[in-house]
């Protein structure tokens, strides 16, 4: 079987698709891998539903005990939905330059620009309005979809997946003020942006190029929508930045890291592996491996949880403080206040 | 008339047009919606002003007393400045798929890209540079400005506004992590994006689509710029979702619920109908119906008012409660302190 | 020669490229413009440095002693990275309406839209999937990025800089509540954006246009990335609005305001010259020139740093403060507590 596991309940189901617990029909195949959707769980229509064990009661649905639900369900999702096929071959509407190397296998939809010099690997697909500037490489099974930019000397690796209107390669933000004009004179964004293998970006996100050398996505992480990537940063491998996060500029994520959606993280810091970032949070100072911060400026989270509680007693802690300070002047003063 | 109201001034005035009190001219129509603005009422050039009862003398110009005087004007202002009317017809230099379904009256413009089986109603306009997926269906009177992508099977209902670079229909956010290996695996997002009717989506905004069923924009909702709605979000009908706005996903919004600008709404909540958020808050639990809330975590915005003006007096706390706490050791030692 | 300065060391080290400290190679020539980098230095493999005086020992490294190092810094940049230089004339895959002009010296690449009445100056660069409405006009020396889209009537100044995907002139976010139906109905947004000389936008940043009047941007500001410019704003000249800074609308910035990453501006606000806001500040009241400020709702950076301290030591000082209360309450009743 797909997922391995052992089958608690009806084993002649006959699954019929995916679905989230919540939207999930008669005959699908559902998860459930968060004590937070019990209720979810208690609700569903799904027939089948890929549990740890220990599990709440199924009642008439079929369990299948796994050691990790969410991982199991991806599997079998993707059997459900297996990754489109594209029709090999450069568009006529296309415009390539004749330096470049497009991969017999690879697809190149209408509108595309494909730049002096750049590579284009197999079976990478390129949709509708992509512009690769100058020398830009893609590699093998790389999907860019449509209007996403990628420019001058950008390399993007194999299996990477980047949504519409991505940004690859903008400039990254550098400037030295000249006050005897006075004017911000720019600083040249010469270095480039390495995206590794099996990087997902976001809609709309954008991973500036370097100064000098690279800004580098490592292998295997994720990015979600309206992300920035800073100039001369490095997000380590298998890192997962959520929507709307913010990286300075010369910023070093470690391995694993998790930053949780619009976090901001100052320039010049080291992220260590496996921290991880509460949503909103402002991080302006090195983390160790292993963090597990909130807040802004971020703190560990357990000491942000119990000061914001604090937080929203603070004009009854202020009334309290006048009491005391009232009381204890009246016994300074030798009486207890009327 | 078309606003209806009591004119209060000179009935004669000759109105050219229509502008913000700050920018009008003599000849201009103008409101006043807030107290908040009266410096600007006072110093408008505007000749008529669009007004509540019991508004600030007039002076020279001249009122309309109207119920909802920003109503009243966008009423007039849409005579001044009345939707550009477009030709109808596929450019030559569009790509349309052939089982693609364009009613006549429809407008797709240059380098446009319609998928197989996609439907575009009556009065649509397709802006330069807009990407249609497959079976992507657009209502009647929809417009979709430059470089807008819509992916895969979504749906978007009519008399809608996409403006430039918006994305609807991205992958959601979803990866289960197989530590044997270690990589992120793609939870396959095989749901869709449905915008219902009357629905503005600002520029450079991500609607992504869902894991399995639908992310959900109700009918008459309005989305600024820069605003991501993470996969199996609903957006309730006629909601106001101010810029750089972020929902996780699973987000489920009420009827009539205003997010300012950069609120975060994490995932598998639900927000009440007509909940206001203040700008930059975090939600991180449901909302009752009429919360008004503010702060990351939020709570109501009252309590965060008052919470804020402690915090930024928090070290002269601190420094009198260690007085306190001085003075309260010298009478347990029987004396007063020196 | 081109930076001025003092020699400290050999004179005779031939520089063969410019990098950042961390990324230099023997040979390049670096800066060291913040005692925070004092370790970089040292480590630094650059061959030559630009320093101010007074910096750390330069080792075997050669020193340049000038003023303003990162000013210099760019200058050396620049000649050793010149501005990329274009071939003249228009695309015959781009679309020029007839009645556009396009100087003689500017470059349209493929797939560009250029609408009714356009102007573009002299060497001024549209790359592909371009888009610009009706009277757009584009000043001398001005490039605009792949997929940049600038709207009906906005006017962009000479030598700016638009990155990929920017959006100059969608619709301001204005409408009115008609309870009666109910419906927001839209206010036209019938005003423009104008960007004055040598601005930079950064990839996936807004401007909305005014809803009458006019949005602006001052000469010689610069604006990072998947920013939001809300309608009827003005940015001063030479102000910074660093990544995810937004604008909520009529807000004006002064001269050489600092909005550093994630900022938030409320509408209706004046914020004075030369301001500095830190990252993530939520700003809803007028800022004097020279404020120099943090925090949500912002106030002084100081403050906000003192405050904070506390706020991680809340639950702290709620013990201290419950147990002081318990102490007074024996001293009250006259004896001292267990």
């Amino acid at each position: 079987m797909l997922v391995g596991g052992t089958l608690d309940g009806d084993g002649s189901v006959q699954v019929t698709g995916v679905s989230g617990l919540e939207q999930a029909r008669p005959g699908q195949l559902s998860f459930f891998g968060n004590q937070k959707y019990k209720k979810a769980l208690a609700a569903t229509k799904a027939s089948v539903v890929l549990v740890q064990a220990g599990a709440p009661d199924r009642g008439a649905k079929t369990y299948i005990v796994v050691g990790n639900p969410p991982l199991a369900f991806a599997k079998v999702a993707q059997k459900f939905h297996p990754a489109r096929q594209y029709v090999a071959g450069v568009s006529p509407k296309a415009t390539v330059h004749p330096t470049a190397q497009v991969h017999a296998t690879a697809t190149v939809m209408d509108f595309v620009t494909v730049g002096q010099g750049a590579v284009i690997g197999a079976r990478a697909v390129l949709y509708p309005g992509v512009y690769l500037g100058e020398a830009v490489s893609i590699g093998e099974g790389t999907v860019l979809k449509a209007n996403v930019s990628v420019m001058d000397g950008c390399v993007i690796g194999a299996r990477c997946l980047l949504h519409a209107s991505a940004v690859i390669g903008a400039d990254g933000f550098g400037f030295a003020l000249d006050m005897s004009v006075p004017e911000h004179v720019k600083i040249p964004q010469a270095g480039i942006v390495r995206v590794e293998d099996d990087v997902e970006i976001g809609a709309c996100s954008c991973v500036d190029r370097a100064t000098t050398g690279e800004t580098v996505v490592g292998k295997g992480s994720k990015i979600d929508n309206l992300v920035q990537v800073g100039h001369n940063s490095t997000v380590g491998p298998l890192s997962i930045l959520c929507a709307q996060v913010g990286l300075a500029g010369t910023t070093e994520l470690g391995t694993g890291v998790v930053l949780a959606g619009q976090v901001g993280v100052a320039g010049h810091l080291r992220i260590g592996d496996l921290s991880k970032v509460g949503a909103q949070a402002g991080v302006i100072s090195d983390l160790a491996d292993g963090s597990v911060v909130m807040g802004a400026p971020s703190m560990p989270s357990r000491d942000f949880m119990k000061s914001s509680a604090v937080f929203v007693r603070l004009p009854e802690l202020h009334r309290e403080l006048r009491d005391l300070k009232k009381r204890l002047e009246a016994l300074e003063k030798g009486k207890t206040p009327s």
